[in-house]
């Protein structure tokens, strides 16, 4: 087991990553005496009892929602809402966010809210959640007409990154983790990029000692990222390579066709070709970012989505604001900027090109 | 007109407190260029055309809603987040909550929640919201078995407390607002308390240099304690004073027999009569308390409620955690304390004596 801490004052907070975690009680570092556990449907039947065992002697109750992004709304929250008041839980109370980042978005927003902030823990079962969602206090559900537009910043108390969890997820859902680890990389830390270039059937083929590094590695890149920009001023928006391309996708998807990371992934392929057609990056770094992305099992790009379409989306993104719409783009593999209204019509050429 | 800071550090912001605030664009400290209005059917024909006035030349829209506590719901919530939505509100935007204690506390919940945190000014047109949520940071709305219960810290960007608002207030609102000022008296500030007694007369009519002086002093105090304890760890735990016995009448009055600071009102004169009961709080001391509260104009009691059943929701108030009831009783005016667990008969003698 490795543990790192992300470094926010008083609300630090530690991140163990390896095997059999779940069943370890200290790690969970809970204090409070009531504790819910928020799971769904599908993660429930794996892995509820580990967690309910492992903090036996407490009072614990459960809430199983339905899985699946759609989920992500107010009505959801509302339940769960309702679940706290139903069996009087105080203040002092804590919620586990058991399974992938809808859950953890939902139970993080549940527990940022209720009496205005309780305790709660994330033990992600997703590799996407292991290394995105589970760093850096960002929780929401989703508005009918655009993704994560309600939520909070609320800290977890701790975060359980079990990667025996990992064997249960479908490939398409590994892939999507992986176009976000290979973010990590192509946003700031070339060598490893590189470390994934050699790494990456290691990874595919769920190697212990790889992927506990490669989630080490991607949390401490976030971590230190939120650390210095725990409200998104500046440098944290890098961490949104590929997100503003992948919303947008999402949205025309109906967040059915494509999973999150799937669409981050085609998202970060945009973003390449946009950098290279800006002459910005290599043409040589391009390519190794759509090999590594193809290499990790992700689609790389949207076939059939309308070029025009999906510019609508990205300027309704909540990204977007005022000066237009904000754009992650690539200097070079481990070096990205922050960019103001990129070039339309360079944007809609590549778009045009690359949305066949 | 006179301004406060609230001290809390990059999230430090003025109160301005005098007459004629409403017409002065600088006050409001708003750079966003998109600005919603948040008010109700009561107040809007009243100011609204003030604030337009002076937010004029911004990309100004306004959601009226309709007036009263029964409203300040998520449904509410949700209707002023899909104003937002539908007005294509960016990141960078601002709330203007113009209204009483509802408004302040849902429209700030919905600025702490779109988009995880847009900014807010408060305008509040209450004498109690003027004293009271204005300062703090305290949004939230209520659920239907709970006040409060869904919420978030979230700080203005300034207060603008306009005294002229305050002719258009119904006498009842006016006395339930010097419930929470003749608080701020009593847990810690016996001068003040004094001071009151002198003027109360004053304030009852009016004048605009003893509501300026009062204002101003409520909100010193209450921004001293939220700055020494923002998150409401420890001593800021004594500003509920008279609140978990208020709660609790206003939940079985269905929030429509008290207004809130009526009800506070009654929970302070109770708090008062239990720390006598305990031998805490000198007679002449717990009879000024009454006094005072009486020449406000506030009811001193509640005549037909069921002492038991008021015990049963005062331990279901989420003050209350797992070590039971807290209390905030007086040791003395000026010299309140935070009390664990009562004696459960003296609370019930009390009750059974004052609630005939």
């Amino acid at each position: 087991m490795e543990t790192i801490v992300v470094e926010l004052g008083e609300r630090s907070y530690p991140i163990h990553i390896g095997g059999g975690l779940l069943a370890k009680t200290e790690l969970y570092g809970i204090a409070a005496k009531q504790i819910l556990i928020v799971t769904n449907e599908v993660v429930a039947p794996l892995y509820l009892e580990r967690v309910q065992a492992a903090l036996h002697g407490r009072e614990v109750a459960t809430v199983v929602l339905p899985d699946g992004e759609r989920h992500k709304t107010l009505a959801t929250f509302t339940a769960v809402i309702d679940r706290l008041i139903d069996g009087r839980f105080h203040r002092d109370c804590c919620l586990v966010a058991l399974g992938g980042g809808v859950i953890g978005d939902l139970a993080g927003y549940v527990a940022a809210s209720y009496q205005r902030g309780v305790d709660f823990v994330q033990v992600p079962t997703t590799l996407l959640a292991q290394v995105d969602s589970s760093v850096g206090g960002k929780t929401a559900v989703n508005h009918p007409r655009a993704k994560n537009m309600i939520g909070a910043f609320h800290q977890p108390i701790a975060v359980l990154a079990d990667t025996d969890t990992l064997k249960s997820l479908p490939a398409r859902e590994l892939a999507a983790g992986l176009a976000e680890i290979i973010k990590y990389g192509v946003i700031v830390d070339a060598p490893f990029f590189d470390w994934l270039e050699a790494h990456i059937d290691d990874l595919r083929r769920l190697d212990p000692a790889a992927l506990t590094y490669a989630i080490r590695r991607s949390c401490e890149i976030k971590a230190a990222i939120v650390a210095e920009d725990e409200r998104e001023q500046g440098r944290r928006a890098l961490l949104n390579l590929g997100h503003t391309f992948g919303h947008a996708l999402e949205a025309i998807g109906h967040y059915e066709r494509w999973l999150h990371g799937e669409a981050v992934g085609i998202g970060i392929a945009l973003a390449a070709r946009t950098s290279m057609a800006l002459g910005w990056l290599a043409a040589r770094d391009c390519e190794r970012i759509a090999s590594l992305l193809a290499l990790a099992g992700l689609p790389s790009t949207a076939p059939g989505v309308d070029a025009h379409e999906l510019l609508t989306h990205m300027r309704g993104d909540k990204k977007a604001d005022r000066e237009g719409l904000k754009l992650i783009l690539i200097r070079a593999i481990g070096e990205s900027v922050v960019t103001r209204s990129p070039p339309e019509d360079t944007l809609r050429a590549v778009l045009a090109e690359r949305l066949q």
